[in-house]
């Protein structure tokens, strides 16, 4: 095209970006934030000429020796307060600017996650573990937001569902893991802040998972949907649920199974399914799972304890003990717990397990460095799906 | 349940609070904001003591008569800044707030949306036309991200499919709505800031429009998906593709309608497919429309013009005016165009109506209020999508 009518779309281009709501065209230079350097270290950049102290905030200052996880950052002549970091280790890492007690998300990084209800960005560190987390070009499985109705809890619910790449050309019935969030998650938590989408289209690149479907139901049984996705609006999501132990989310999970072995071409054996979680739905998959022992051979519970309430409100919670014992006679091949060592909850982990030593109850038994953190449960879950379905 | 259990469940549910990543728990009653009162006037609240000056903006303050959209709060003395407006209209809106010059998203609102490389946070004023927009109790349909492989482009693309409440259940075939984003948007812009899943769920449970399968592709054509969710990684986005207009995206079209054609149960006739497109996609929409004079009935030309490159790079820019007669000639049963009266393509846009008038080329036209905006096109979509496939 000649260059005249190319400057003529150029200029159009340009009246666009004036026009267009919402958008901050200056014309200056654009700041680059973060910056990851080929080295592993990264540069962060916040322009805040009239900010009198502006600090950095994020889970990745803990590893350069900043027990707080925050510090000062320093500014320039133009105004730009900079921050560089030592090398850091392969990770999803988030953060936050403060600036004179105010807590600001970068306006320069697009890319962030929700945490229950904190917003925040993201950027990778890449290499080792976290080339899983990656976008990386090996092909890619679908994820699709679904309804569907649950007859116990009398609710039309919505969940997450992955499938492998090449589910909707093949003819081959697939596995399925279900993956549990954890209290004030829903069923955006695995997807955003677990990576699931990546680890799983990676592992399977690699051979190193079978192809499977993750379905990620919402685990707040008075919720039907993710906040903003239900006609509940938008409003705030709460860490607490009135119904949080009420059984409720348990007792319906045949609904869940129900639809998607019914909906998607999938095995549907107990050689089949898997089912995990991390915190609450650690705990869920503890209870579903007793409940329930012909339903799964694979159980993970990520971070998270039996709390054996004595006179539980729900059926689901009476006699766990003797459910226990049912689903170890029932056989299943594995039963994977995993947890931190500063975790809050390790001492309470550890009751769990002593209580399936007691039993002779079998379990593979993983701990490792760190507390409840996403961190850990991307971990654990890149290490239990390879394996399931063996 | 037992209070003392219940005890015990709660405060281990507090140690996970304040154990959690990222999340600020300081014990404080929560603030607010914004609220959405019962006569639709809207509260903003933003805690920020030591600030001086703290602004909010937002589109819905024109309305108010602030030209500049632009409005001071005011600090309370537990140094929450607050304002709240007179009666808004119904619609989604965006806003930020500015303390002492640094924008600032509002930490107590999780919901917002990315506009190119700006993030806003959102709210719905209810009734009248934005009810099309809430998450009503109506059936839902799905929405998916999928990857498809472009011969044309040689490359594998990720696309969102919009399939209608019982598409899974029901043997029928549907017809296909094709809708394209504008300049710096992708294959997120129209099923976020768009709410195309919305409108589609509302306008199909009252009847007004027929069940559809909405397809919206990437159509930035050296871009194989959305910011973030390709081997590209977590970069900023830009308004100025390196290809916008070397037709690659036109011409790789049929690469878009073959797989759908091929993966979904869709009809694949003229008369049940239709294309539209916003600003860069209405342009799209009418060079494709052009250039495949075969394949759609309904065209939608949202806030576009025709360009007429005259010494064109690709052959989907070449003899246009000819391609339109064909294109006429052929036949189709609906060419939709709308443009509101302050957009900043006004002029074109009636250059491209008096070049189809002169052609005796058939067209439906809609003026409306306001400029180059996502209010008008979630209304132009509202319209257009009842007139389809009847």
């Amino acid at each position: 095209m000649k260059k005249s009518t190319y400057s003529l779309l150029i200029s159009l281009c340009f009246s666009i970006i004036y026009a267009q709501e919402n958008v901050d065209f200056s014309g200056e230079k654009k700041i680059i934030s973060p910056e990851v350097h080929s080295n592993n270290t990264v540069t962060f950049r916040f322009k805040a000429p009239n900010a009198k102290k502006v600090f950095l905030e994020g889970d990745f200052l803990f590893q350069q020796g900043l027990s707080e996880g925050k510090t000062e950052m320093k500014k320039n002549e133009k105004g730009i307060w900079t921050f560089t970091t030592s090398t850091l280790q392969p990770e999803l890492y988030s953060y936050k600017f403060t600036a004179d007690g105010l807590a600001i998300n970068d306006p320069n990084n697009v890319h962030f996650s929700r945490d229950v209800a904190t917003v925040v960005n993201i950027f990778i560190v890449p290499s080792g573990k976290a080339e899983l987390y990656k976008v990386n070009d090996v092909p890619h499985g679908t994820v699709s937001k679904r309804w569907y109705d649950s007859p116990t809890l009398k609710m039309n619910r919505r969940l997450t569902v992955y499938t492998p790449p090449g589910y909707e050309k093949s003819k081959e019935n697939y596995p399925v893991l279900y993956l549990l969030h954890g209290a004030g998650g829903d069923e955006e938590a695995w997807i955003t802040l677990g990576r699931t989408a990546q680890i799983l289209d990676n592992l399977i690149a690699q051979g190193k998972a079978k192809p499977m479907l993750v379905v990620m139901p919402n685990g707040n049984a008075s919720q039907s949907a993710a906040p903003g996705e239900s006609k509940e609006g938008f409003y705030t999501p709460e860490f607490i649920q009135p119904d949080m132990f009420s059984g409720n989310t348990e007792k319906a999970f045949g609904d869940v199974i129900q639809f998607i072995e019914s909906e998607y071409r999938v095995k549907k054996e107990k050689s089949s399914r898997a089912i995990a979680g991390l915190s609450m739905g650690g705990f869920h998959t503890i209870i579903i799972s007793a409940n329930y022992p012909k339903t799964f051979d694979y159980m993970g519970v990520f971070s998270a304890a039996l709390f054996q309430p004595k006179e539980a409100e729900s059926e689901m919670y009476l006699n766990i003990e003797k459910k226990l014992k049912a689903q170890k006679e029932n056989n299943y091949k594995l039963y994977w717990k995993a947890i931190g060592k500063t975790d809050f909850l390790y001492k309470e982990a550890t009751d769990f397990r002593n209580l399936l030593n007691s039993m002779n109850f079998k379990y593979t038994y993983k701990e490792s460095e760190g507390g409840h953190t996403w961190s850990n449960w991307r971990d654990y879950l890149s290490e239990f799906a390879p394996l399931l379905f063996r």
